[in-house]
This record gives structure tokens, sequence and C-alpha cells, in this order.
């Protein structure tokens, strides 16, 4: 069902020089299957990640943000990440604490690091217990596997209900030199039926002081990763990370300098990119769709607006139904929460079809119009404010029947 | 598929002396069907309402508000009311408007009222101009079927894609006197697919001054049709009015007295009943769902945390699975955006079974029990938030395929 998601080739994969990466079969949750991933950093690389704002944050989240707070303060580097599906040890306690530090220990004690030095990731089901023994089990095995070539084998060991791998990667020339950026990331569902979680993770061989990578998460996430939405549900252990191998020195040592803008644009591009995979991926999606608000007075109450559009259960079937019941949108756009909201100076575009004028019906709408951008696959809708200059779009995916039956059907 | 929603029977239907109703097929969208309802009130009826937050509110909810602040300031006081169905008369800027006056100057003229005296109610598609002379043609027929014993009638008439008409009765004694109440209520979205709107009216006989009515219209709103959801998109068109016709005078002077507390007790009664009877006819809908959260430090944080699970589409789905996959659950309180929630304290129970405990899975959790519970068709949700003493309760139905179906095929 995914919605023009290419399948990604091992071969376009550029590799991060000072990072490797190896898969496990654990059989964590099941047999024959990649479900467990590491990755071997460099000691001048740095690390930064951004996670859920869930309170039943799961137990790996809370030792990775402790984790990174140590490096931060002692200078002490992140040196190993682990990620494992099939089970999210999330609603899981003071055991599933344990269970997520005896998962760095056990890794670092194989690679010779402190545990402090790895960061722990899981997703899977939410409130059962982490089968701890099978992922220390699986270790070995990843890390024989261990090498830079292969960001294709780790996009597939971290999927878990996404029908296709996520990986990208692109280059940018700073100061004449090449700055490779790889990412994968997973995802059908800003939660997963059961198989919770979001996660991406960018990595770059360019050199990025700590501060900076901080500064770069949050702004590459902002406008990637916290701009999608499939149906609302926040998960317990989305993660977004961004690593840089230190391997390449350009620079970038200020966020006003030229060189941080060009790696930004560069990370940001990818980001946005692995996040809309997800979209496209995203459960029982037919359609990709776009949703651009404009000329507000402020970014959050353009955000507002475009996430109450992209949440919409009824917009989201009129899309699948590729039926052009746009006054959904109208109403939307009403109980989104921006109070003073004058609805009478609002225009409405779907495309390249102006479908509502000053808060009416625009007088030349045609529904054979509305009726011929319904049935693309990917769609813009654009709402002007007419209050101000700020603006904020979201990417999101209909509802169809499959979105029932995988979630569902899932369990059972 | 409507669940557990008992069909109104008209003898049961109290008639409230000093209303009458009287409908017409006015063919205002589809032909044989009821589309138009008239209520004609006593000079002594106060009336009061509670409206959509929706930006985007309809022409009649802003000719209504208008009406009812006029009657307020001047004391002339409101003596009809006309509903249409087939459109929603929203998204239509001036022209709609002049189509709600228009409406509400022609039933005055057939009443000998001011224009000012009616008011106006229109539910079903947005975005396309109401056909206000099908709507003038129906009001001499309906104005001729005028009667007090005329509510199932009314009922019908007020459906859009409601599977049943939705009606209820009961009475108090107040001072030895007996009180009737009655009400009807539209609804099967909290916006229908593109017959928009959930409508509620609940008529008394007793006498209620207007400042203390409109004190009762907004409590009972609160504890009523505030709290259900069944696809979290609000309506255009949202209104609840009450009518208090004043014929039966118990001295509801003061809303401390003992007077106004039995007719509140009975009039939220009632409301709650009428709004749990859109949820069980909640679009697709085969469990209903009551969703209580306990202990907290206040109303707005239970309801918040009520509503996250409640507006959950992977909560929403597992019931209509009957699959025990309750981690969703906590993760929906989890994003609910109450911030400084200590989930180590928090306990789930669905109906008698324990199923979180301080955070984690409850040790003695069974998934077989969950299982049993998880197979009815009327289920409680119930969420101890160990913070304080508030609570609130939300109803709610599942997502099921049949939700997809219907909106996504209705226009089509």
């Amino acid at each position: 069902m995914a919605v023009n998601l290419p399948l990604p080739v091992a071969s376009n994969l550029k590799p991060i020089t000072g990072l490797e990466l190896g898969y496990a079969q654990a059989g964590i949750r099941k047999t024959n299957r990649k479900d467990l991933l590491v990755m071997r950093l460099d000691h001048n690389a740095t690390v930064a990640g951004v996670f859920t704002t869930n309170r039943f944050c799961a137990a790996p989240v809370q030792v990775c943000k402790a984790h990174l707070e140590l490096a931060r303060q002692t200078g002490t580097p992140i040196r190993a990440l682990v990620i494992n599906t099939g089970n999210a040890n999330a609603g899981t306690g003071e055991a599933g604490l344990a269970n997520a530090n005896e998962t760095c220990a056990a890794l670092a004690a194989l690679l010779g690091l402190t545990q402090q030095q790895v960061l722990p990731f899981s997703t899977g089901v939410i409130l059962e217990p982490l089968p701890v023994d099978r992922v220390k089990a699986g270790l070995p095995q990843a890390i024989a596997d261990l090498k830079t070539d292969n960001w294709l084998n780790a996009a597939e060991a971290i999927m878990t209900t996404d029908t296709q791998p996520k990986a990208a990667s692109r280059t940018v020339s700073i100061n004449g030199k090449t700055v490779s950026i790889t990412g994968i990331s997973k995802g059908a569902g800003m939660i997963k039926p059961n198989m919770a979680t979001m996660l991406g993770y960018v990595a770059t061989d360019a050199k990025v002081p700590q501060p900076i990578l901080d500064h770069l998460v949050k702004q590459a996430a902002d406008k990637s990763f916290n701009c999608i939405t499939i149906d609302g549900d926040t998960s317990t252990n989305d993660s977004f990370i961004l690593i840089a191998s230190g391997a390449v020195d350009v620079n970038v040592n200020s966020i006003d300098s030229p060189e941080y803008k060009l790696l930004a644009e560069a990370v940001i591009g990818l980001s946005q990119e692995l996040a809309q995979m997800i979209v496209r991926d995203g459960e029982g999606a037919t359609k990709f769709i776009t949703i651009t608000v404009e000329e507000g007075a402020t970014i959050e109450e353009c955000r507002k607006i475009a996430y109450s559009i992209g949440h919409s259960p009824l917009v989201k079937t009129a899309f699948f139904a590729s039926d052009p019941n746009l006054g959904r949108i109208l109403a939307a756009i009403g109980y989104a929460g921006v109070d003073d909201l004058d609805v009478s100076r609002l225009n409405l575009y779907l495309d390249d079809v102006w479908v509502a004028k000053n808060g009416g019906r625009n007088p030349d709408y045609r529904e054979e119009d509305g009726q011929r951008v319904m049935k693309q696959s990917e769609i813009t809708i654009r709402v002007r404010l007419a209050r101000g200059s700020a603006s904020a779009t979201v990417w999101t995916c209909d509802l169809s029947h499959d979105y029932v039956s995988i979630n569902a059907d899932y369990r059972s």
C-alpha cells in the first residue's frame, strides 16, 4: 500500500567513515528475522537526540537521555547504539530500566566500553518484559557483522510492520570537501499497532561539536519528524538521533557560519525525506498529503491548524474515497483552537484549485476540479489565513479500511 | 450497528405543556423524508442554548446566538424553533446568513411573531447554499402538524445518517408537583460525514427564570453532550437547547435551592441519556465505552486524559477487535499533555480487571481476564492518577471498518 516509496538500494547508501553497523537475528519476538542492530562509533563522534514527549516514555528512552547528558557533562563519548525490535520495553517499570541497563552493560563489555557509552533503543510490544537474555545472546552475532557499508541491512533490522526498509543518502560539498549523510528510519504509524514507535537515525562524517549538534538535531526534528502524523498517536519510544562521526573537518564551528548552513540544509533535507517515507508507508495509506498553512500570525497557530486537518478522521476518510468533501477541511480548521481566527478572510486550495474564498465556497469552484485533484496519489492542501507571515507544513496520509484492519487484526 | 440503543416509543414520550411540534417533508435534499421541524413555544417559555466552539460556526448558529441574546436583553421571548436537515448552511458566508434570517422571517410571518423570536438550526452538507425556498415552502405543512404529543416524529425529522431516532422522557416530583422533561437528539459522529452535526433539544414544563436556565444549560451540556466523542471532529453546527415552557411553577428561583437541584438532576440525567444515544449510534460503533479518570489534580487534566484515550484510533481499533492491547491506553495517557504526570503511580482497570499497577503491568494481570472484558459490548476504562480528588467521565465508541465505509462512501 506504500505511496510512491522508493525501495532503497544498498549501493546508493553512502558509508559514513567512523560508523559501523551490524545486525543479528536474535529471535526476540519471532525467529528468522533481523531484529537486533548495533552501531559502533569512532571515538571522535558526537551524538545528539530528541525523544518522545510521552509521559510513559520507555525505559531505553530514559537511559538514552541519561547517557547523553552524562557524555555532555563528562566529555566521555557515546561509542555504540543498540536497537531491538519486537519489544518496546515500555510500561515495564523498574524491571524495564534494569533490562535496558543490562543490555548496555553487555554490549559495553563486548566492545571494551563503559555501560554509559552505549545508547539503547527498543520498539515493539508495550507492557511486556524485554527478553533481555535473547538480546544479549544476539550481540556477538551483530558485532561480528559490523561494517561501514551495511546501511540497508540496518534499515531492515529496525523494521516492525513497515512494508519496506527506509534509508537515504546525500552528499554536500563544504569548503571543497565532500560530506556524506546517510540515514534510516522506521515506523508506519506515530505509534505502531503494538509494535510501537518511530525511530530515525541520521549520520554524517562531518565533525560537529556537541553544542552545535544539539542545536541541529532539534532544528532537523522540528522540520521533519515533528511534522508528520499518521494517526495522531505519539509513541512511548520515539527517538531521532543525529551522529557526527568526526572524520571530515569542515569547520562547522558556529550555527551562524556558512558551513553550518550548508550542512544543516542537507541534514534537514535528508531527515525530511526519511520522515516522509514513514508517512508514505503509513498503515493502510493510499494517499500522501501535504498540508501547508500560510499567512498565520505565528508558526504555532499554523501547526495547530495543519495538525487539526491532518488528524481529522473525516478529512482522512474523504481523501481515501477521493471524495472532494471539502467542508470537512473547513470544519477541522474551525475547531483547531485558534480562538480569534476570522474565517471570513480564509482561503483554501487543493493543489491549484481554489476551493474556498473568504471563508465561503469560491463561486468559481467546480466539483469536477476538486474531484480531479482528489484522485491523485499526492495532494497538497493549502490554507491561507490572511493574518500574518508565518507558515507551517505537515505531512500525512489518508485513513483507509486497511488502517482499521492492520490495527484491529494485528495481534489476533 | 447501534450498541444497545433502545427504539423510542411515542407513548413513552411525555408531552410538555406549552410546546408543540410539527414536521414536514420539504424535499430539502431528498424527497419523501421528514426533514423540517417546527417547535412553537408558549409566551411564558424561557430558552437557553450552548453552541459549537468551531470558528466556522454555521449561519444559523450565529443567528441563534444573536436572537437569544436579544431575548435576554429585551425580555421579548423566543417563541419558535425551526430545524432543517439535508443542508448545514455552513461555510456559506453572507448569503448563508441571509438565508437563515429569511427562514426566521418566513416562520415568524406565519405564526404572527417577529423574526427575532425564532431560532433557526440546520444540519447537513457544508459549503453548499441552503435551498431556502424549499424550507419556506415546507413551513405551512409543519405548522399544520403542530401538536404536543409529536416527539417521536420530531426525533425522526432531525435525523440524518442516524440509524434510529433518539428520544427520552422522565418526570421528577418537586414540591409535590410532577415536572416532565422530554428531549430528542441526533448525530452519529461529532460531525456527520457531510450531513454534519450533533443537535440536542430538552424541554421541561417547569417554570425556570432565564438566568437560572442559562446556568442549567451549561451545567447539563458539560456533563452530557460535552462528554462524548466519536471521532474527535467538532461540527460547525452543534447546538444544545434547553426549553422551559413555564407551565408548572415549582419555585426554581435560585441555583442553590433544593427545587433547582431536583430539576437539574433530572435534566442532566436525561441529557446524559440523549448524549449517550449519540455514541451508541456512533458511525460503525460496535462497543460503548465509558472512560473514567479519577484521582486527578483538576477536572481539566482528567478530561484531557479521558479524551486522549477516547480519540486514539489505536485504542479504538483495539476495542473493535476485542483485543486487550492495553499498552495503547497507557501510551494515550502518556501523550495527553499532562506534563508533570508521574506515571509510576498510575493504575489502570478494565471493568473489574486491574491491568496496570504503579505504571507497569500488574503482576496478577492475566491476558484472558482482559480478553473476557474486551468481548463485552459495554466496557469501562478506569484510570486512577493518585494526584488528587478530581474526576471526569467521557463516553465513546470503537473505530470499525464501517466507520471508514460510512465516511468514505457517503457522498459517492
